[in-house]
Order: C-alpha cells, then structure tokens, then sequence
C-alpha cells in the first residue's frame, strides 16, 4: 500500500478502507508516514469529506494508536460528558455531583490544559486541601461505593489525535466536520466510558458558528459513537455569550454550588439539565429524557446532590464547609465594577473576548507553564436582554493587581449596549441520531 | 505574514496576491516554510486552481528561486523548443539545425536526465567527436556566428520548482493545470530565450490523456508566457502512438538526417513543420506561420538544413561525415525482428510501454546511475493503421545483449492488431494564445 495513492484516492472522491485507514494512522503515528503527505490528505478530506464508516474506522484507528482506559472495575454504565468548548462553562463540576447522586458512577478522568479558565481539576483544586493525586485503585474504589472520583489523567492517549491536530491547525485542515468529529471521539473512546453525551456549542464564542454547523458536527459525533458501540447523544448549546456569571476557578465552583442549591443562574441550570438528562436516560436510570429530568429535579430539590457535592470534595481531601461557607474559597484582593457608560439593553457579550480577558488576569492558561491564579476572573452582572442604566455595573472584575486598565477595556470592547435586544435560545436541540 | 492563513485563503477560494506567492516560493526556497505546509496548499490549488495572473505570479517567483540564463549577447530572436515529453521525439534534433538554417538562432542548454531514451546532449553524443563541454563565451560565439551551439546546463535554475516537484509527486498533487504549466514555463523562462513553442502531447503516452486536456494545458502555458513577455505558441499533437520509427539514441540521429533530406517519417515531418513554423514566425522570419512553413520547406529541399547540422557538428568537435554516411554511427550487434502473430491491421501502439522496452535494451536511464547504450532500441517497421501479415516485422529491436525475450514480450503485448484502424489525426490544433 502507497500512502501518495490513497491520497489521490480521496482527493478522486473514494472511499477509504478500513484497511487503508489503519495502515495511514498507523503509519502516521509511527513516523513512516511524513507529515506533508497527511497533510495533503487532511486537505483532500476537507474537500472530499468522509462517510460515516471512514469516519467511524478513522475514530477507532485514532483510539488504538495509543493506550486506551479500562474501567471495567466500574459498576455500573460509565456516562461521560464533554463540551466542545465554551467560556464559563461551568456544567462538568454541577453534572459530576448532580449524576452521582443518582447511583450513576461519574469515573472522572480530567487534565488541566490551556483556555480561559482552568480544567476541571483547577477548579476544583480551589477547594482547600482537595487533590486528584490518588491510586487508580483507589479511584475505582470510591467510584464503586460513592459514584464519583475524579484522578488525573494518565497514559498515552490518542497519540495519533496530538500529531493531527498539532498538523491540521499549521496547515488550513482544522475546519473539516470528519476530521473535528474523529479527533473528540477518539479521546472520548479512549478515556473508556460506555456512554458519551456533546455539549455542542454554537455562536460567536464557539468553534461552530451557525447552529447548521453545530447541528452537522453533533450528528457526526453521535453517528461515530452508535457506529462504534457507545450510545451517544448530543445538545445543541448556544455560546453567543458566556454560560452562567463567573468565568474563572473558584467563582465557577461557588456558582456550581449555588446551582446544585438550585439557586444558580437559569441558563446554567437549564443546560445542565438538558445534559444531565441525557446522561441518566444513556445509564438506563430513566425510561424517557422527561422521567430523566424530574430526577434530576429532585436530588436537586431535596439536596441530595448537594450532599454528593460535599461526599465527594471529602473523599478527595478537601474541606466539605466550603459548600456552606463558599467566602472559604480563595478571594481576589480587588472587587472593581464595570459601570455602564449609557442606558440601554445588552445586546452582546462577545463570549470568548470575554473570556481572554479573564485569562489576562490569570484565571487560565496562555502557555502550558502559565501559573493559574485560582481566585480570580468576571462576574457578570447583565446578560443579553437585560436592561441596563448608565453607571450599573455591568461586570465585577476580580483581581489580584490594582491596575485592570486592560481588562477593562476588553470588556468594554466586548459587550454593546444598544435600544433593543433578547436573551438568546440557549438549547438549540437535542442530537439522539 | 502567515503561511497557514495563505493556505486557507486558498482552500476557500481567494485569489493570491503576487506579494503573497512571493512569500511562499521564496519562504520554501530557504526552507523556512515546511513540507507539510505547502502540499496542503498544492492541494488546496488542486480543487480551487489559480488564475492566470496568479499563474503567471508563480512562474515568476519559481524562476526568481535560482539563477536565470542571460542570453542577450546573443543576437536575434531566441526561440525555444519544449515538449511535454513523449516516445520517440526527434523533433529537436531535427528543428535546431532547420530553424538556424533560416538565421534564427539556436542558443541550446540541454540536460541529460531520465527516460525512454537519453536527452539531447545524449543522442548528439553518439556522433564521435561530439563534446557540449565548451566555455560559455565560445557557446555565445557559435550562436552569434553559425546560429547554433548546445551546451550542457549550468548553474541552479529553479530549485523551487525541483522542491514542488518531488513533493507533488508524493503528495497527490501532480495533476493540476496551474502547478504543471508553472512548472513547466518556469524552466523555460528561466533559460533565458525570448520566446517559447510548446509540444503538448496527447494520447495514451502522454501525461495528458485528452484532447482536451492537452488544450487546457496548452492554453495555460500559453497564457503564462505572454503574460510574463515572452511570446508563446503550442501545438497539440499526438502521443497514441511513438512519433517517427526510432527509439533511441543513435537511431534517433540517423532518423533525424533522413526528416532533414526530407525522406524522414511522415508523421515526424508534418510535426517538425508545425512546430517549426511557429518558431519561424515567432522569430519574426515570416508575416505569417503559412510563409513560415513554406521558408522551412525551401530550406529542406535546396539542403541548407542538412549543412546546417554538419556545421553544427564539425563546430563542436563531431564527424559531419555521419550525415552522408549514417553507418558511421554506434551499431548494436543483434537485429531481432519481432514478427506479426496474425494477419490484420495495426490497431494500437501504447507509446510509454514501448518506451519502456526500449529503455529495458539500454536506451535511457531508469536511475541517475545507469549508463545509456547509444546504440540500442527499437525501429518500428509498421504503425496505426499499418496493414501486416502474420511473420511480417512489426519492429526491429536493436540490442547488444542476445536474449531480448522480455523486450519481445514486452512489444507484443502492447501492440495490437485488429481487423480495421486508422492512423490517427497527428495535429490536433495550434495554441496562440
């Protein structure tokens, strides 16, 4: 087999064999296939695109070209979730709780990464004494008997993914619906739960722009995930603005516990609940997504998620009283507001320039050794639709130095005020095919 | 400037600024831009092509990568010959003594390179006595004086275009209008004549397949020249089958003699005069292509053509005796018929195949390394169209080794005979611009 013609193969509008797409994945990963011929092939996959099957064979390829978790220890069907990436998205620490308290075992396997804000385990790190740096028989352990653990991740996942995606994004071949879908499949696979549901995001702080894209890419993901023999579903999320107030560490664990109260903001709850639901029915612990939902309503209501939430910060080392005394979480030195500069109504809140700036104040990682300052980042105080007068604070900048001129004016460049203006859609649908 | 945002640009439709394909060449000249970046864009050009001012642009940037050839101590209009490559072509040989004949001069760089048969400078070679190792200034001197001198090429040109090439040929890339004709005109403006008449080839030995193809192609390059200042023509003609009777070295030579005493193969003629004729008339010896063929006709018939190539072989150390007596040139010692199994008419020749038997006998190079048989290759005794009866010769191998049985088997399997054929049209049309 020559790599130049499956190459042309594509770029003619064939279909690759499984055959075929394990010999480039293999040969990728190994480094008997040089770059600048999978590029050439990335690009005819953009133009060409892929079936389901090339996608579901290049999925699985992408999984075994590494080491791959087995959580059959687990009791139990394992559900995982993952967000295509938003700012502010604070669902993973009220979802993990949230599930659990449902008997479904929350096998959490998360690492730290680059972005607005910190990964899961940064967030939750801002809990005293809390710490991921456990056994992995002790995970399997606490997920048995308390449904829900979360470690560090480690092995060798998906090598194959890091070399593809390292390539597409300096080679105009990120952009392809086959080659996003296969690359988060693959390390949703590889992490080992039986079940998968997207948080698919749409709008201007999103990857995908249109909710069409969003939508294709969805179907993509689940289609890949049936196709392999994990159940998947997907939402469709808006992320025209950030999720929920806070954008940073330990603001994001305080409004997860206020929504685990049921007292956190709506947009949140409604996107947890639209995930979460998913989650419970694909664990066979619901007959419909409606009998899913009023579950997930109750452990809310009667607070035992909340008590999972505290079990769960216990079990890892850390101090249970910061879900009754949240000011126990790290604080910023400086609370500055963000005072409107005329009446009106918000308009927009451009969600990932917004999220920049809570980076520039240390709230997440530019470079991989960048230190994450763990109390700091936005509050906001207004949502599209609201209105708003001159002088009201629109955003609570909290900061560990005096001078936020920059962020400041981040911000300012970032949400517009104008006469009229709805709150977006925030479920755009819901993906079960 | 970043090379990822030119390859998207690209991949989506824009247009290329000259300061942008400027970038490109020059960046992956030294080697600042990788491999894997510009096969994506190869690629890229493959689905959404250039236009002509974008051509034109990189044919430029390709010949700016190296050195270029200054001919401008040569008087006259210099006029270059290149073909697209076929089986057999001894138009050269026989075009360079006939259009000095008419004052146009013939300032010749020739390469030895791979193939069916050796380059130009391999087949004069088997006149003895032919050396192309002379000093530039005598090469200019030979030109200004006799209108014809070859000399072996010199210096770096176009080290782009060699990068782009072996990384197209591995990449899937090759097959696009855009970066063929580039390529092509690139190493034709690069050394350094005024203008340029193109041979693209057609058929089943040649890279371009069609008609139509051949047209597309043609009128790229053609577009490409006149944009650049250099005047350019084509012809179109066909490859279904070997041009003339020869295949190989000293073969092609004595061939040659023949077409210049007009008693060469009709086929070879016809295609010398009309690629001729466009030299002639781009050379401004002739108001029009049909004085231009009548002038070339003239200077057959009264025998200045044949001076011409005496003189041209005498000036560079060669026998001019092997012009009146071709048995002076290198003889292989084995003549093998190669009888007709069936009685019938020639219905197919597949030229690259025979090229390649004739390459089996010694007649080109398959690698850098192998050493060329001036001596060897095949006589076709009969082409399409051609009635035979069953023993008659289809072709005579010339060999210097007595067993030829995989040369034998190798023609008999790529000639076929049929009940009706006829030869097929040889011009398919000229290109002006």
């Amino acid at each position: 087999m020559r790599m130049v013609d499956l190459i042309e193969k594509k770029r003619d509008g064939g279909e690759l064999t499984t055959e075929e797409i394990n010999f480039i994945i293999e040969g990728y990963t190994k480094g008997d296939i040089p770059d600048y011929q999978v590029s050439a092939l990335a690009m005819a996959i953009f133009f060409k695109d892929m079936t389901q099957r090339e996608r579901a064979d290049l999925t699985m390829a992408i999984v075994n070209s590494g080491d791959t978790i087995d959580l059959s220890e687990i009791e139990g069907v394992k559900v995982d979730k993952h967000s295509t990436g938003g700012v502010g998205d604070t669902t993973t620490l009220v979802l993990a709780p949230l599930v659990a308290a449902l008997d479904i075992p929350v096998a959490k396997m998360s690492g730290r990464g680059l972005g607005h804000t910190g990964g899961t385990i940064d967030k939750l790190e801002s809990i005293e004494g809390f710490h991921v740096e456990i056994e992995r028989e002790e995970f399997v352990n606490l997920v048995n008997k308390h449904k829900i653990a979360v470690i560090g991740q480690t092995g060798n996942l998906t090598p194959a993914d890091k070399k593809l995606y390292a390539l597409r994004d300096v080679t105009g071949t990120v952009d392809s619906i086959s080659l996003i879908a296969s690359s988060i499949m693959s390390k949703k696979i590889a992490a080992g739960s039986d079940a998968i549901v997207l948080d698919v995001k749409t709008g201007a702080g999103a990857f995908m722009k249109t909710v069409d894209d969003a939508k294709e890419l969805a179907h993509a993901m689940v289609s890949i995930g049936n196709n392999v023999g994990r159940k998947t579903m997907a939402v469709i999320s808006d992320m025209s603005q950030p999720l929920g107030y806070a954008i940073g560490n330990s603001l994001e664990v305080k409004e997860a516990i206020d929504t685990l109260k049921g007292e956190g903001p709506k947009d949140l709850e409604e996107l947890c609940l639209a995930l979460g639901r998913q989650m419970v029915f694909l664990a066979n612990k619901a007959d419909s997504l409606e009998e899913a939902e009023e579950k997930l309503k109750e452990v809310i209501k009667n607070g035992k998620a909340l008590e999972k939430f505290k079990e769960f910060i216990q079990n890892q080392g850390g101090n249970p009283d910061v879900v009754d005394h949240p000011e126990k979480l790290p604080q910023a030195k400086y609370l500055i507001e963000v005072p409107a500069k005329e009446d009106g109504v918000v308009a927009e809140i451009v969600a990932d320039e917004i999220g920049t700036a809570a980076m520039w104040l240390g709230a997440g990682r530019a470079t991989k050794e960048s230190e994450i300052d763990l109390a700091v980042g936005l509050m906001l105080n207004k949502k599209i639709g609201d209105s708003v007068k001159k002088g009201e604070s629109l955003m609570t900048i909290h900061a560990n130095r005096e001078n936020v001129d920059d962020v400041m004016n981040k911000i300012y460049e970032n949400i517009h005020i104008s006469g009229h203006a709805e709150a977006p859609i925030l479920v755009h649908g819901t993906i079960t095919e």
